[in-house]
């Protein structure tokens, strides 16, 4: 059992903390093998995020990310690389405020960074409301894995915001299930 | 030009964090390709992490860290792992809190965390010295461009005690060359 994932969008959205933080629930907390990576070049800069995470039961040999199964993505830029070519069983997960196309597979609209700012005051917790709808979405991880992660890597006295974000974020997928 | 650097050491030790500011610090404010990549298995739960940064002036196209050109390790159980088999030609930053042996390559011995302990009072700096020596040992990018990542990526209110961290960091490879 192996799963890839793509997570992409802006810099600046918490794109590649979003990887580290789902790569740290499923290896520390899950009990699963994890690669996690990131290219990037200098067309990064105020441009496009992207990072990958397989998780697998058992390890993993060949870190390049082929075929994603899930995607995750928050800006238009993003999905014209990477979500057009979403194949039709894939799981797609993406940010309405930011991407106007809509895939031939299986698609959440999650509203995160509109939400993160309406609810939370601010946008910054928009990567964590994605990873609470991922997880409501795929089961990928547990709940208390991924609360578990994200408190790990989220500054002292942001905690009641970042599990408000989880919680935000499963809901915004269980209204649309 | 193309520079591979293994990250590795104990979780808890900010190893996979202190990759990813190199990451950026290179491809944000250095105009430089990357691939930032870890790798983990349900061992990394209070064990081993590690995490791979291969920068270079060109689009790298093969994410598989084969053969580093420098080395930051944080643990005697890291160095086993990756240090042991370092080449002559190679660049070794370590701990001597956590590692006791030796390689046969260039080797600066960086007491990063009791460092952070004495001058900034908390462990946490710890990373973010190695950061420092590392730009002092090799110059890989500038050091406004690896200031600019390390105050992207830290949380508010510590930003003097990181700016102070890769200072420490800097002198403390200073005064071994």
């Amino acid at each position: 059992m192996k799963t890839e994932i793509r997570f992409s969008g802006l810099g600046g959205q918490g794109i590649i903390t979003a990887a580290v933080i789902l790569g740290r629930a499923a290896a520390l907390y899950s009990k699963k093998h994890v690669v996690q990576t990131q290219s990037y070049g200098p067309e990064a800069r105020g441009g496009a995020s992207a990072s990958a995470v397989i998780i697998s039961d058992d390890p993993v040999y060949y870190p390049n990310v082929t075929n994603p199964s899930v995607y995750v993505i928050m800006s238009q830029e993003a999905y014209n690389k990477y979500g057009n070519n979403a194949p039709e069983d894939a799981l797609m997960l993406l940010d309405p405020g930011f991407v106007t196309s809509r895939p031939v597979c299986r698609c959440f609209e999650v509203p995160a960074t509109s939400e993160a700012k309406s609810q939370l005051g601010k946008t910054v917790f928009a990567n964590v409301i994605m990873l609470g709808a991922l997880l409501e979405a795929t089961g990928i991880v547990t709940y208390d894995a991924l609360e578990h992660a994200v408190l790990d890597s989220v500054p002292k006295g942001t905690e009641t915001n970042n599990k408000r974000a989880l919680a935000i974020g499963q809901e915004l997928v269980r209204s649309q299930l």
